[in-house]
Order: structure tokens, then C-alpha cells, then sequence
């Protein structure tokens, strides 16, 4: 049992841990310190556990990668968006 | 077959998507937009994937997370240095 709860705390802490970010980043408007290639890769491949969550009907793996993937993504608008202004 | 390449395809980019950010903050030290709550609460869910990989005792999970936390708790050690400065 603790160590199931050890793997549901991994999977809400990586999940919600986007979620200061995406906060901070809209709120101030600020990127500078930010890499684009990450958040470019990185909301990629969160989109890809989603696809392959479908195919796994695995529940968890799409919820979690879903909530991840809207805060990765409204990161890289900003991010995007401050680029264009260079 | 396909899915299974998607599945990869995730892992390898959502564990490898750290690099330019961790590449980006070490030789910028620039930590200005980054969320010190993000890093800290992903790092510690990273941790925790670990223990459950071993629990599990499953190489991907383990070593992805691990790969992950190198990058992480690179960017998390020039924050935390950075807010001391302050």
C-alpha cells in the first residue's frame, strides 16, 4: 500500500508541479530565464502520453498528461509570444 | 507496433525536454522567470518515481526519472542560489 501511494504522489506532484509555473509565467508575463526548446519538447511529448494513453485506455495516463498539458501549453504561448516581440 | 513508438517517443521527449532548459540556466544563471515552487515540487515528484520504479522494479521508469532529476535538480540548485542572493 505505501508504495502505491509513493507512485500516486509521483504522478500528482510532476502533474500539478506545472502549475506555479503557469501561474508566474502569465501572471508576469516573464520568459526570460525560460528555454522555448524545452517547453517545445517538452508539451510534444505530453501530447504523445495522451495519444498513448487513449491506446492503453489507461485512465490515469491521459488524465494526468491532459491537466500537465494545458499548463505546458499556456507556458509556451507566452514563451512563444515574447519571441515574436524580439 | 505504432503505439508503442509513441509511447517512447513520449518518455524520450518529456524526460530529455529538461536539457536546453538545464543547458540554458547553467550558462545564463539566469533564473528570472523560473518557478523555484515548480522545480521544487517537480523534483521531489521525480524522486518519487524512482522509488516507485525500484518498487516496481522497472528500468524505464527508473532510468528516465533519473535522467530527469539530473536536469531538474541542476536547474533547482542555481534557483535556490539565486534566492539567497536576493
Amino acid at each position: 500500500m505505501f508504495f502505491k501511494i509513493i507512485g500516486l504522489l509521483a504522478a500528482v506532484l510532476t502533474t500539478f508541479s506545472f502549475l506555479p509555473q503557469a501561474i508566474k509565467t502569465i501572471k508576469t508575463q516573464n520568459t526570460e530565464g525560460l528555454s522555448l526548446g524545452m517547453y517545445s519538447i517538452f508539451t510534444t511529448g505530453v501530447l504523445f502520453w495522451i495519444i498513448y494513453g487513449f491506446y492503453l485506455k489507461d485512465i490515469a495516463i491521459i488524465s494526468a498528461n491532459i491537466i500537465t498539458f494545458i499548463f505546458a501549453i499556456s507556458i509556451l504561448i507566452v514563451l512563444i509570444k515574447n519571441n515574436f516581440k524580439k
